[in-house]
């Protein structure tokens, strides 16, 4: 179903945020003179002493981590949220700031200092699933903690400072804009349709069969009708679950499985250690009902054209909204061809 | 007035666009071991022959660069958009895609290779703003362009390919979501208040004298309350004016003033070419009236630490909102605290 409209400038729908993306197909041809990236390709051994990650070593804080065999959790050394504030709400004329709480975790995927989500094994992903749940119940279970932000930032160029396969955790008193963005447009669907708005979008996608990148007996993965990075993607349920905790063991090792699947294919695009940021949305933990909410990940990988060409979404993208060259069916068309193997066990 | 706030880590509220920001003061002590940019200090010539935006030499497109000396403009060579589409809009269940058309300029700011904003003469700089403003009049005058962005991608770790500076103008069918939201804004308080939602802020800002950086007869230079990138900062002209084609010759001198007066500041920070995105926000082009709105133009440079150091917008900040160390309060501070002679002409 590719339709002229996906050959010339046009902007696409988000369903999610009611935003729109600029999409420049005819552009891909552009040269490229400006800054490239260092290729990640350096192999790390199984244990690091200076890493402040490895199982029984010694962190910023002064701490020592236990001899963790599998996915392990820890209260950040320098958080951004603290969980008081001996403070009140601040209003001066057009001046407005709202005292933040919060916790923020880290979460180790894997005791072995050379391993990625996409090297290691389905099994031990599962145990990161699993960590994700418990902190999603606990955390989300504390007072004053109404929203629990689980991401991973993936290599230099997303920020992360130790290659050590790990995520974290941002768990907080409010409800952030992102969520509030996306509350909305479930909610309107629901009400109109008193259906899953991306369950309806998902059994669309899988009729269309164009960007779906992925499948197994409980998850979906594809590429978004409305992506905004080059290769982002998305992990959806089938069934219409408003948060992880809601995943049964088979569940989860699927979800284990997907997770696999799709970061294989990325390091196997550009033949490197694909770095994106990826992040979970799901219903605040606020203990109002979201029957509308239809939990989703996604992955925003920076990666334009190789290992060392990234996009920037800069200038235009910061002041008037994001814009693509690439398609979303060429991107999926793309990580399509590729193998199932990942490159370095070729 | 510093208040106790200030301290502890809270959330910021933007009166334009509606959104929060998180501030976590307490962590500026957070050790740095993530990826670190080159320090651009190369002394540049004033002519490059390989350099397709000096004068004289031939673009990537073909064309050849008249031997311009001031300010110059030209249809990008690359362009995301176009002036035809020649397909229709489309939907299907819940895919929704529009075409778009418009036309992108490049602005080479100087015919010498070797300079930037803060060490271009004002009356050069003034070059600029004139034609600037001469572009607003001209592509937002043409049938369908209803929006015209004006920016500039300084710096490769902002996406910019070609030392020479430029900056570039995308103008559009469509009004841009950047825009949508701030328009909602201003209108809300036009319709309460009678007023201009930035003119009362910029009142309060000047009583108050926390966050100024540089002011003249016209124009004001200041950090935000709820600013996002660490050294943010926002140029607001003090008539209500609602586009840059408003400007008489002396307010355009003065905005060119103002604009060296706040790079050169940004350059002497970190004693490097300061890279940053900037844009002017104005109302569209479509005929409409927009009493409610106050043109402005934003800085946002993504350094932190020093000339190596910058803060990413990744995980957190991609799925749950902006967060950011330093305080509006203490980057005003640290800005103020400099010379105003740039540091390469000491
Ligand atoms: O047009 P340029 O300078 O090649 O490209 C730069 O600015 C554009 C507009 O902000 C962005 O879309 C590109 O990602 C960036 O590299
Ligand atoms: O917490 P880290 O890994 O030190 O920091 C990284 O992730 C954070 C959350 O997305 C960002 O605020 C930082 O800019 C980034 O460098």
């Amino acid at each position: 179903m590719d339709t002229e409209i996906n050959k010339h400038p046009h902007r696409r729908y988000n369903i999610l945020t009611g935003e729109w993306i600029l999409v420049s197909p005819h552009r891909t041809k552009r040269p490229w003179q400006g800054k490239t990236e260092k290729n990640n390709v350096e192999k790390r051994k199984t244990y690091d002493p200076s890493c402040y990650l490895c199982p029984g070593n010694s962190r910023a804080g002064g701490e020592t981590n236990p001899d963790y065999k599998s996915a392990y959790s820890f209260e950040n050394d320098f958080p951004s949220l603290l969980p008081k504030a001996p403070v009140k709400d601040f209003e001066n004329g057009l001046l407005k700031a709202e005292a933040e709480t919060g916790i923020c975790k880290v979460v180790c995927f894997s005791p072995d200092h050379s391993l990625t989500l996409p090297l290691m094994e389905e099994k031990d992903i599962t145990e990161v699933v699993k960590l994700w749940k418990k902190e999603y119940h606990e955390l989300g279970g504390k007072e004053d903690i109404n929203y629990v932000q689980i991401f991973e930032n993936k290599g230099q160029i997303m920020g992360c400072s130790n290659p050590h396969a790990h995520g974290q955790i941002w768990s907080q008193k409010s409800i952030p804009t992102e969520i509030s963005k996306k509350s909305k447009h479930f909610k309107e669907y629901w009400n109109k349709n008193k259906s899953s708005l991306l369950g309806d979008y998902l059994k669309q996608e899988l009729e269309l069969n164009e960007r779906i990148l992925a499948q197994n007996e409980h998850f979906v993965a594809l590429i978004p009708y409305w992506a905004v990075w080059p290769y982002e993607a998305m992990i959806i349920p089938k069934k219409h679950y408003q948060h992880i905790g809601q995943l049964n063991t088979e569940e989860e090792k699927a979800f284990a499985a997907i997770i696999k699947k799709l970061t294989i294919k990325y390091d196997n695009l550009f033949e490197t250690s694909f770095p994106y940021s990826s992040g979970i949305h799901q219903i605040p933990t606020d203990s109002k009902e979201y029957p509308e909410w239809h939990f989703h990940m996604s992955f925003y990988p920076p990666l334009l054209r190789s290992a060392t060409v990234k996009k920037f979404m800069v200038g235009y993208e910061m002041f008037a909204g994001p814009q693509r060259d690439i398609t979303a069916e060429q991107a999926a068309k793309n990580l399509n061809e590729l193998s199932e193997i990942h490159y370095l066990n070729h």
